[in-house]
Order: C-alpha cells, then sequence, then structure tokens
C-alpha cells in the first residue's frame, strides 16, 4: 500500500499518521517525511505491508489530519499514458522499450505526433499512433485535433517526448502536474528555443537536461530531475546536440520512473521527490 | 535534538517511537528510517525541536522498544578528534582549515605523525603535534607511543588523514567504529598497497577515494562515502595521484562530516546513512 | 579520411607524418596523439579533409615510419557487427534503436541468443535472430554453433550485449579486439559472477560498469569505458540491478560509439582513446 | 619548453609548426590542436623536450606562421599572482593551503580584502593582507586603493576567490583574460546576486559553480571550468550555500591549475582548455 500525505505543518503529525497505520495492522517499510520549514509545510510516503479498506483509511486520516489534508492512496495503480513527439526518436524509444518488456512502470495508449516521421517505430511496437500536423492549421484546430484523440484515451499522464509545441493555458491547466516534459537544457539556464545553439554559443563546460511538469509558464513548472554531462571546445553544435540526447533520455527515463513510482509530490512551483 | 535508534524491526516502531516524542512535547522536524529487511533490522534518525530531559527520553524509549535497541540522543555533543597523519598534507590542511574556522563539526585535540613534516603546518594552526616515529622501534613500541598519546586527550574519534601504518587488532578494537581512514581507491578496487599503481597498470577510465571505519580486515571496514572522477589513458602515474588528492580531501571531508552531524549508523560490516 | 597510426617513439614523428599529410594536399581538421613514455609508444588519430589515393599515403607513411608501425587508413569504413544477448534486453535494445535509426555507426547483421526470450523484439526490427541454447549440449558444439553463424556474417565485431557465457580462448584470440563486453560491475571490483550480490554485500555507495574487450583473462581485457551512479543503504540489491542497468546501458552504448568512429586504439592490455 | 598558438587556420599548419621544432633539434612529448571550424581558427600546445633559443624559436614561427598570429614561448615561467577576497575564507584557505606547500603552481605575493576577518589566516601563513574597505569610501577611492597595491607587485592574475565587488571597467580591461572569478551557480543560470536564493526558490536539482575570467560584461566571460553537485528538496538555502562552497573550492582550484599550466587559450568569449 503507499499512502502520499501532504498538509499544513504541526506538532504530533508523525505520531498521528503512525498510529492510525498501526491501528490498521499494517506494517511500515518505507516511510520518508519532509517539513518545507519556509511554507510550514509536511509530506510523507508511505510504503506498508498489509490489507486494509483503502477508503476507510483515507477516512482516519482526514478526519485525524488539518483541513485541506491531501491524502491519495495507492494513487492510479495501473497508470496509462500518452506520448507526444514531434521528430527525434531518443525519448521516444527507450519509453516504447520499457513499455514492451513491462519495466516503464505504466501503459502506453498511445503516441501523437506533430509528424509522421515517427509512426514506423510506433508500428513496430503495436503502439497506435496520431498524426495531427500543426501545418495548415490553426493553433486552436490543432489542439482540438489533440484533444479529441486524449479523450478517447483518458490518460493519467501525458508525456512530452521531445514533442516541440507549446500546448495552451486551457489544455495545461485541464492537466495540472500531469503533463511531463524533458526540456534540453540545465534549466534555468537556455530556457526557451535552441539551447543548444545558446550553451554552444556561450561556451559553457557542461550542457544537461532538465524533466519538469508543465505549467503555463514556459520551461518555468516544477523540476523533476536533471542531470549534465561535461562538454568542451572541441565539441561542435552537432557533438553537443548528439551528447545532449543521451543525457536527455536518461533524465526522462529517471524523472517517469520517479513520477510513476508516486514519489514526486508537488507543492507550488517545486517537487519534493520522496524515495 | 538528535535521537538514533537502531533495533530489530517489528510492527509499530515508527508509532511507538513519534508517540513517545509527541508525549514529550517535541516536535519532528527530521525524521529518516530505515529497514534492513534482509537483517529485520530497523534504523532511525529523528531531530526534534523542544527541551525534554534526555535520561527520561531515554527510558521512555527503552522500556517500549524490543530488547537490546541502541538508542542514542545527542551523542557527543562537542566532538573531540585525533588526526593521524604520516607525509602527506592534503586531508590535514583541509580539516585544519575547517577546524581553524569552526565549520569542521568537531574540534582537533592533536595531530599525530609518523613523520615530522607536517609539524610545521600544524603549528601555524597552533595545534599540537606529536611525532612518533616508526623507524628504529618496535611495532608494539610504536604502538604504545600512539596509545600514550591518545590516552592523554581521551578523544571522541581518530581520523586517519592519509596515514600509512596499520594499528594492531587490540587498538582497533578499542576505537570500534570510532576510526576513520581514507583509502585512496574505489574499494574494493586495489586495496592494500601503491592503488594508484595498480590502477594506472589497470587502464582504469576512472579513480576513485572511499571513507571508511577500520576494522581488523585491512581496507574492508563499513564504507561511509566514495566518490571517482574520471581519468583518460594521457594520465602518467604522477597525474593520478595528484587529481586522486583532490577526490581524497573531498570524500573524507563528506565523510567526516556525516560522522560528525550523527548521520552514519553502522550494522555488521555496512554504514546506513540518514540524512 | 581517417588515419590511425601507432609506432615506436622517436624524434619528428609529428613532422614527418604531418609533412606527408601536407604533401598529400590534405587539411588536417582533427588530431590527436599521446605519447605511452613508460613504453616509449606513439599513438595518433588524425581527420584530413581532401582526397587521395589510401594506399599510396599508406605506403607513404609505411617508408618513413619505424618499422612495425601499425598504420590504418579508413578503417572498415562500413562496420558490420553481430549482437550476443542471454536474457536481459536493456542493451540490445538501446543498440537495435540506434541501429534502426542509423545512429549506431555499424549494421548489425544478426543477433546470437542462447536464450530465446529476445527473438521477438529482434523480429520487431527485423533483424535476425540465432537461438544457439548451451544447455544440452557440450561447451565445443554450443561454440561450433556460435562459429557457424558468425562465418556466414564475417562480422568486423561482436559485440556482447550481456551475453552470460564465457567464449573459448581460441575463438577469442580470433577476434583479438573486436569483441565488446558490457561487464556489470566497475572492475577491476566484482569481476566475476555476481557483481551486484558482491556489491550489495560490500555495502559500497557507487555501483558502476565496464566497457572492455574481450581477452582470454577473465574481465580483465582493455577497458574502454567505465561510468558509476551513487547507490545508498536504502538499495535492496534488486534496486541495485536496476539502476545498473541504466548505467550498463549507457556505459555500452558509449563504448561501441568510441569503437565504431575508430577513436580506440590498443597497446598491450590498454586503451588509447583520441577524442 | 611549452609553446602556445594560436592564429588563422589554413593547410599545413601542423606541418609548419612541427617541422619548426624538429629543425630546433626540440622532441615533441605533447601536442594538442583544435581548429575553431566556425572561425576558421587554429590553436595548439605543444611540450617539447630539449634546449633552443626561446626568442629565435618565436621569429622562426614568426615568419612561417599568417600574419597576427598568437605565440607564446614558456608564458610566465613563475607565475605571481593577488588574490582577492571579502568574508568568505573557502576558496582563499584552499589557495593559502596550495601556495604554502608549493602546489599552487603560482605564488601568492598577497591578499587584498574589503574586509578585514580574513587577515589573521593570512598573517598564519606569512603573506601580507591589504584592508582596503569599501566601505566610507567613494568607489573610486576604494578601486585607487586596489591598484595602488596592485601596482607595488606587478602580479600577473588576479584571482577573486569569492571578492563581492564589481572592479571598474578600466581596471578589468588592464587585466584582460588575466582575472580569473569563481561565480557560485552554473552559469548562465542565476548570473548576478544571490545565486544560491535564486536556485532555492527555482527548486532545482543540481547546484553548480563557475571559473571564468572577467570581463566588463558581468558574469559572462570565458569560461574555464564548470561543476555541479546534485541537491534535493531537503535542502535549506543554508543547505545549499554550504554544498556550494564545496564545489566553488573544487572548480575554483581546477580553473587555477589550468590556466597556471598555461592550458587555457583564449578567443573571443571562449577558452580553449588543451590538456
Amino acid at each position: 500500500m503507499i499512502i502520499l500525505i501532504q498538509c499544513d505543518d504541526k506538532v504530533g503529525l508523525v505520531a498521528t499518521i503512525s498510529n492510525i497505520i498501526a491501528v490498521a495492522g499494517l506494517n511500515i517499510v518505507f516511510m520518508r517525511e519532509h517539513v518545507e520549514k519556509a511554507e510550514l509545510r509536511f509530506f510523507t510516503r508511505i510504503e506498508a505491508d498489509g490489507e486494509f479498506d483503502a477508503d476507510i483509511l483515507h477516512q482516519l486520516f482526514q478526519s485525524a489530519l488539518p483541513n485541506g489534508a491531501d491524502i491519495r492512496i495507492n494513487p492510479m495503480p495501473d497508470k496509462k499514458i500518452i506520448v507526444f513527439v514531434t521528430k527525434e526518436y531518443h525519448c521516444l524509444g527507450d519509453v516504447l522499450l520499457r513499455n514492451h518488456f513491462k519495466t516503464l512502470g505504466a501503459t502506453i495508449q498511445c503516441v501523437i505526433g506533430n509528424y509522421n516521421l515517427l509512426e514506423e517505430v510506433c508500428n513496430r511496437f503495436d503502439i497506435p499512433f496520431h498524426y495531427i500536423t500543426h501545418e495548415d492549421n490553426t493553433k486552436d484546430a490543432f489542439e482540438e485535433g489533440i484533444i479529441s484523440v486524449v479523450r478517447q484515451y483518458a490518460p493519467d499522464y501525458l508525456v512530452l517526448a521531445k514533442f516541440m509545441r507549446i500546448l495552451s493555458p486551457d489544455f495545461v491547466k485541464h492537466f495540472e502536474n500531469r503533463i511531463i516534459n524533458i526540456h534540453h537544457s540545465f534549466l534555468p539556464a537556455f530556457s526557451g528555443a535552441s539551447p543548444y545553439r545558446q550553451a554552444y554559443e556561450r561556451g559553457v563546460k557542461l550542457i544537461g537536461a532538465t524533466a519538469h511538469f508543465v505549467t503555463n509558464n514556459l520551461d518555468e513548472g516544477p523540476i523533476i530531475s536533471q542531470q549534465i554531462i561535461p562538454v568542451t571546445h572541441a565539441y561542435a553544435l552537432t557533438d553537443m546536440i548528439r551528447s545532449g540526447r543521451e543525457i536527455e533520455t536518461a533524465v526522462f527515463a529517471r524523472a517517469l520512473q520517479l513520477v510513476f513510482e508516486d514519489k514526486v509530490m508537488v507543492y507550488k512551483n517545486k517537487t519534493v521527490v520522496l524515495e
């Protein structure tokens, strides 16, 4: 049983929560908590062995915890996702493989692409591919095309695997903390377009990638995972892009794993990653 | 208040412990726990705000927890250490600086060296230096010299900052889990003498350093911290040694910080680092 | 044009080599050299723009350089490889994807597996899979099965993508410096079987992976690439294995890239990686 | 003998240069070159064994190489530096130690501080400390105080070891590519004031440090070295600052080593690091 709780902090929360779990006859095998002192906000993630009715457990927590506590028990046990792509295959290929070998921690329902270049590889894995072009299309019509596919599948998460279009505020709001993007730089450096060109021109000695939840402030959503690799003066722009792909794939995979294992909680514009 | 507990695992331990803390009117601001499933062993580290009598708290825990529980409350609040050196300055210099600026988390009482090369730098920081040579000396007489200095200071920890002599089993036993060594390789690779030469001859692409508690199995005590840096074919042996010093200094500093902040618990031949 | 030269070191080699290149009207756009001083051995890798007959260039170098110089011009321009697997998909999947999208730098001719679990994914990419079981088979008969497949394809490199069988000395000798293996530890730590179990039991704080050329000393061939990731006490053995797979895939991909771009030279039991 | 050359690129430069070295009877033991293709700019760094008149060698290169070639032979063999500080000890302490043990690759002539907090530690190492306050002082008077000290010592490099004042354009211009600063973030992220606060508020998962040459665009000079360390949600601002100090010290030491070993060349706003 996975239990995620966030609420305002107060004395005795751990005792309150662990007592309820003991009363339910569950055995805590993993527990992490974090208090964001600047916000007086409490976060915990618990794995407990044993059987107990989830609804009753939810009620027990709700009565005992401060008003407005966010309590999640076994959230989305069988996660379903849609992957969004443009032209690059590396992040998509990686999740297709993991999905195929059942190590992704979620099930890919379909892939949506604004180009049709990656339809072929999706076919090889028997994953439906929906080609929705943004060309010869208003922004509204393009997004309506996307919405109609998304509605059909009712996914838990939307996963942007190098999807190079910006989604509308309404769309993003509807999927709050459920759209995960990989940005090809160590944010907040080089937000916006062509981060590798920016990095090349600045002469940096490290390049990075950032996986984050999408909000309506471009490239400014809560960061889930980041990593970097060293580069040198000898890297041409194309070398940076090529090396960058490796780190993008790794960071993206790591962020999806954390999210799909229910280890990421969001508060304001930050994540608390309890692993 | 810092509370460290390790004991056999059983259902309800977190509730038991957090209830006692709540009853004592203390507020948990940090709590980490770990269950080593293979050993059915429970570990926790708690930081709690508030005032309460430490002896009574200890008794409350002792009555409530399984027999043989190891309970430590505010262990060694003002840690005192002796630093052991041979010829190399880098780890010693780093701890002298931190000690001088009061960021070490412990107080250096004195330095013991089996050469007198580093006496001069100790003098600059007004730290007593005891020169005890192993030359023209039996192993027993050498160690008796050390023991008589150590007895005089009664330190909490002995810190081997590139000390190139092996201490006797009796000596080590007396300071169980209280002697910290920096080994100049990524253990268990290249244990024993001349690890950089071994690494050079093997043609590795990474070199590392390992900080560990000293036991009577050479280079096999519980590991506290490890780190590596990349090297290439272009590194001569002397380059590896030079680069290695940087990583030794960093790993040693990191391990001391963890130990001095009471974040390291030992069970059998492993550490549990709760930070 | 790619030019790789290794020979005994002597004064004026760079002038000799660069003069020949200038005489041939070629423009050096990349040049790296290394002198292994302990061995008095010279290595260089040159990329030069322009057209010139490779055979004549080879003769010019041969006349001018010390006897026994190893000179390679545009070695294996269109590399062909066979991938060997056992049960795990992660390294295979990664190279299948890169092969499919033509970013591998080599062409997979077929896959040989001593189990048939990965045949299905090879079929999805239209790559022939040869199932050669070691069960109910003498070691000799097993290897003869492999040899007959290998003979049929005449590959440039054999790539062991988590292949868990040991090849015979004769076989290995025949493919000197042409068999690349990924070992699931930071060699020389934890060579041999079950490295993750060894690492878990030792309580290390880092785990790693090593890509190396296969020789007849098990896990002791020239190292091409190594990398590590941090782990903690909280990692169960299964967590280490899972995290290890990520780093194995990354190190393997990196080593293959270096080899397929002709950036790796071997001398005695070490590699010189000129990039 | 160390030879650094940068000039416009053209065919045959390596042959031209290596011929001159062979004619002079010198043996190349290390050579790196880089062609910045976008700029058609050639860079090389050569270490050669043997004796030859440096002035004549310079003339030989000058006659043979394109106009405007920047040729340096054994640049500043005995480097002298002034260290600038404000209040923080960690970077200063590290260079004081290295200077004391003659592993810095340069000699500290004096330390200039705009606070007098670090005078005491300088005294311990017999390094003159000049306290020049910016308080109760116009910016001009403050800088004149600095200039008069600098003039007295005629240093090769000015090393800003967490110096928190901005130097005037005239001052910076006078020391072009000879002022090295450590910035406490992974530039270009978090340039300007309070980078750790910015990083904390953004919720990044990595923090970094950047060593760069100072130009008149704040925090935008050529980058010499960068590195990062991971952080988590559990890091309070003070934890980030503390961890950041470790990485600042390491990056600063690394950058100084590269510069003092004449491995860094500057062109426009980038460095070419030939090691």
